[in-house]
């Protein structure tokens, strides 16, 4: 049963403003933003971070780009306007996650600074943007969905990379030029830089 | 460091399939999901329930259904088929959390029972559907943003109560009439199926 004191003693609370921030920094949720131009390893690199942070006991969630537009931002294109608020739904949820002790892996191409900016602001500390730098010319090599084909063809419009501006993060916590480096050695540096920040236990 | 085996030893997962499942069962997330006519009472009953749950020690976070609206569904109206987007995303952040170990608590009108159904197949066995069933004529005496009064005149269309359909739940696992009731004491009938269904330590 609830005392009416208890009831009373904390003023009622909407997300995202929750005292429950607190209990969380101590579970060092956080949440790893990955950005990086199509087919640069965005997914490739997530995919084996998490099942890597989950052996070592950790809450992880990875929030793919394209789940996330299927689930939260169905019917949104691919303006400016429309990226910006699918990346601000995912920033929305990374930071719900990561303030109950998540670490959060986010895989979606956020070509624009100013709103991961944004998130950043939203998530504050325990942001960690890493940014997959894999050049355009390796990127558009591998062309793993075919997209770029589509794009130099004119058959898309508005692709990142091609006639949409990617804008790399200026002070990323960690970059990651994938060539000549397996997904297990990049996971393997993003965990390092995990541990050090204190969000892993040094094994 | 990672260990190769470590990264084989899992498929890579996406959300919303994730093997930390096993863990927030152990950690008794649930979905505490309001359902009821504008001004039934659900946004206060939640508002009570939440620092109530957070006194004793869980994780708690409210999906109050405006603030869904401004974060998740921007740009969302009032059909039969934004209501349901807005419902399924609502839905899924839940799902999200729940499976982390939190206890989320919704409180979106929600006046359809085909999507709020397709939610509970979602969340699974952790879904508490909480009916409040305040009838329409006392929503009405109190319509707490005027909204009933606006749609009486013409001035709102599509206005659940009015002119658009609330389904009641068929087998809600709580049901609340605030009759007569204070918001702590519906809050507590709550929390007593909480500690019947083993989500709560019984105090």
């Amino acid at each position: 049963m609830i005392e009416p004191s208890e009831v009373g003693a904390e003023a009622p609370l909407k997300a995202p403003d929750n005292p429950g921030q607190a209990v969380a920094r101590a579970d060092r949720g956080c949440v790893i933003w990955m950005t990086g131009l199509p087919s640069a390893g965005k997914s490739t690199i997530a995919e084996t971070l998490a099942p890597a942070l989950r052996a070592r006991g950790e809450r992880v969630e990875l929030l793919d780009g394209d789940v996330v537009r299927e689930n939260l931002s169905k019917g949104l294109g691919f303006s400016k306007e429309d990226r910006d608020i699918n990346i601000r739904r995912i920033g929305f949820v990374a930071e719900l996650l990561a303030r109950n002790g998540v670490k959060v892996i986010t895989a979606a191409i956020s070509p624009y600074r100013s709103v991961r900016d944004e998130v950043r602001g939203l998530v504050g500390d325990h942001f960690l943007e890493v940014y997959i730098s894999t050049p355009l010319d390796v990127c558009e090599d591998r062309d793993v969905k075919g997209l770029y084909a589509r794009a130099r063809s004119g058959a898309l419009k508005g692709f990142t990379g091609i006639d949409d501006p990617y804008e790399p993060p200026l002070n990323p916590e960690v970059e990651i030029a994938t060539q000549g480096e397996t997904p297990e050695e990049s996971a393997a540096r993003i965990i390092d830089v995990l541990e050090a920040r204190g969000y892993l236990d040094v094994n």
